[in-house]
């Protein structure tokens, strides 16, 4: 298919039928229609299955063909050996999308493959998108449509943010949303799209690209069915947002067993890394990685180079800092001789201590309030010299008010890519977390936030030369 | 000094004196008193201030020498000019220890380093070990001593545990204990040892090499005063205890800004990661890696040989421990032919499904319960090819619950390290939480945990060599 599909009616549907609808606990079938009715804020559900008459309170139908009503989307959860039957009845029913959970397919051999092919067929020929099989399905934080079958005291769902994410691998997908909705990062869309029907990585690009709740996409793949189309649509959505991809299989041993989990010949590890970076695709190497560059690249400004402030209240973590900035790449920013005048009639007015270093790392000193912060990112940040800051904060100081997530989002004037640095307890994650809901990404260590923003910066670089080339 | 210091009246005093107490809110001499009062197990506290008679309710002394009785520790908080003369009082008091919170000294310039040295020559003179000054002292997790001054509803203390962590810088320090009792992870004894007046990184190895509660010894450093002894301590230590040192100042702007900060003349990073490596003490290049790596050496024996096996419910998760064990240079374990027909007998048998894979990544499907995972890692820890197990949990299935718990536990009788990988919310960290009660070491990323096996692998391979040698 090199059409690109409308998957609104997945995302944003009017109706939802589920064929294979449960009311007996345990089961995916029952789980599905529990969540929906539940989470999800539309309320048109409509439970079939050929043996029972009312599906946990609502009413239910023996086929997808006898709903008194149109059907935007069709989550299926029928063994395997049924689904393409089902398919066949969502297509003359004109269903406009539709989610196989079931598994069976082809990840389990030739007979499930064929079964498989079998429904890309029908699904093709009615021109309908199908997510799955074998997959979790999907997860809208707008609508809080949801067709993930695990059990709401396991599965967290996040909160309503910018960043999108896609899985092939629905368990790792599960553990993801669960891990984001306890670090209260905000996602817009999630897929778990497991076999790949007819739906693939680049129409999720293509459909994400236009979506104006996403701004960041991340992506988890052992590989990608269609390797030129995929690199060609990142190229272009990449002018637009940042996609980051955690690819998995790098190894030798590694491709072996991505090869056994969903099939996927890996190819070499180079050649990915080579054809990533020439479609501006920001590589991860850990879930941890994706989420830190995601936050970053969702909430603050394309850099205009490389040179990197640092204003901190510990020494010890200045250093570290330092340190990132040069492993990563990027350069310590040298201060105009404007900005270090600045800062010497600030000590001499007893602004700031004596023993306050102003060299970059900017020392404020460990019993620096809020306002000496505010101060000194002022200084760093009019300094023409200046690309991107990063503040590190050790909370644990007396000196340090909440109200020092004011002075620091107030900096968002100068238009330059802020991260702040701010490890520790229960204090330190209250003022963390009212940063964020500044748009102020936080990291626990100096090194999580250098990385990020060097990620920023590179992606701002490819930016900025694609812009010129064009 | 070459003599190894008995730091016994610094951790577990008998009494106390707080020379500079005070009960003006605010205040250090005032915060030290309270938390002496509401957290330490012992008693004998006794406020040293020229104009009160009393403080916080605790009968208050003119000075350390009109008390009526012995003085283990004298903790000073007092302007740095008038240190020397307190330092002197201790001495002729029969003072056994003393911390000097204050700062002004070496720190600032060459007038406070005068008063450094002339406290140096007393507490040498008279044979005391000084930690200190510009520090935040000694937190001791048996007795719960803390002259840490930070307000109390700013830093946590971490609870028992078994990892020692030596820091010059205060306020990382500060930042890292927050960050540990957030995390729960226990902790023997910490120090911010600052200026260093007499007891310097060596002294501190020898105490802690000696120090029942302690398992693991984790450092920050910038630099060390005396290089060679302190490699030549820390060769002998590493014999018998892992060391793990998060050096910074690896850069050159890093190295500028260290000798800003504390002094410390960095000299040439691969100079210190020869050294270290030599005296078998494991590099960190985080606070994160730290303690990921202490985690896994404290709680867990040592490694046999490189040979990893991994057991998983998520197979996306399986093939990025594989990449990890690559990246890291392990190999991952080839199973004899002994336990490939068990797995092949329990699959006939029904006890796993025909579609798992014991290929290593073991995958167990996302189906799996605790008992499939029981049989699982039986099998491969049975397996004489293997000498670690990476265990995977996507606890978002609802077929995990919580016996899984005693089922890894249940594993420890092989003798093998044993690490568990549980990325996730609320359920996901409940299982943690008992996994690590039960000393098995828990990650939220297969990376995380397999960078945290390979430390613990590398260390292991010191310790039989160094056996060897010997």
């Amino acid at each position: 298919m090199s059409k690109s599909w409308n998957l609104d009616p997945i995302f944003y549907p009017k109706s939802v039928a589920v064929i294979g609808a449960s009311d007996v606990p345990g089961k995916v079938g029952t789980a599905i229609v529990v969540n929906l009715r539940d989470l999800w804020s539309g309320d048109k559900i409509y439970p079939i299955n050929p043996r029972k008459p009312k599906i946990l309170g609502i009413k239910a139908y023996k086929s997808v063909k006898d709903v008194p009503d149109e059907i935007d989307l069709a989550v299926i959860a029928v063994p395997a050996r049924i689904v393409p039957h089902v398919v066949k009845e969502c297509a003359e029913k004109g269903v406009k999308g539709v989610i196989i959970i079931s598994a069976g397919f082809s990840e389990t051999g030739e007979e499930g493959a064929k079964l498989e092919e079998e429904i890309r067929k029908i699904a093709n020929d009615s021109g309908i998108p199908v997510i799955g099989p074998n997959c979790l399905g999907v997860y809208n934080s707008e609508n809080k449509l949801a067709t993930i079958f695990n059990p709401p005291d396991r599965q967290g769902f996040p909160k309503r943010g910018s960043i999108a994410f896609l899985s092939q691998s629905g368990a790792f997908g599960a553990a993801v949303l669960d891990w984001l909705a306890e670090n209260r990062i905000g996602m817009s869309k999630f897929v778990s799209y497991g076999n790949k029907c007819n739906v693939y990585e680049e129409d999720f690009l293509e459909y994400l690209a236009e979506d104006s709740a996403t701004r960041v996409i991340t992506m988890y793949i052992e590989g990608v069915s269609h390797g030129k189309r995929f690199l060609e649509v990142a190229k272009r959505v990449s002018m637009k947002k940042p996609i980051v991809v955690l690819k998995s299989g790098r190894s030798s041993r590694g491709a072996r067993a991505a090869s056994l989990h969903t099939g996927s010949l890996a190819g070499s590890d180079e050649v990915y890394d080579g054809a990533f970076k020439q479609a501006g695709i920001i590589r991860a190497y850990s879930m941890e990685q994706l989420f830190n560059y995601a936050k970053m690249l969702s909430m603050q400004p394309l850099a205009r180079g490389d040179r990197v402030a640092i204003v901190t209240n510990g020494g010890g973590a200045g250093v570290m800092a330092t340190d990132a900035v040069e492993v990563n790449g990027l350069k310590m920013a040298e201060f105009t001789d404007e900005t270090k005048k600045k800062f010497r009639e600030a000590i001499e007015k007893g602004v700031f201590s004596e023993h306050m270093s102003y060299a970059n790392p900017v020392d404020i000193l460990g019993d620096a309030p809020p306002e000496r912060y505010e101060v000194a990112m002022r200084y760093v940040l009019e300094d023409e010299n200046v690309d991107a800051l990063i503040v590190i904060i050790i909370a644990q100081s007396p000196a340090i008010r909440e109200d020092i997530v004011e002075k620091i989002s107030s900096m968002k004037v100068f238009g330059k890519p802020i991260a702040v640095v701010i490890p520790g307890g229960s204090f330190a994650k209250r003022i963390a977390r009212k940063l964020e809901e500044n748009e102020i990404p936080t990291y626990e260590t100096p090194e999580d936030a250098v990385d990020a923003m060097a990620a920023l910066i590179r992606y701002s670089k490819f930016r900025s030369e694609g812009s010129n080339r064009t």
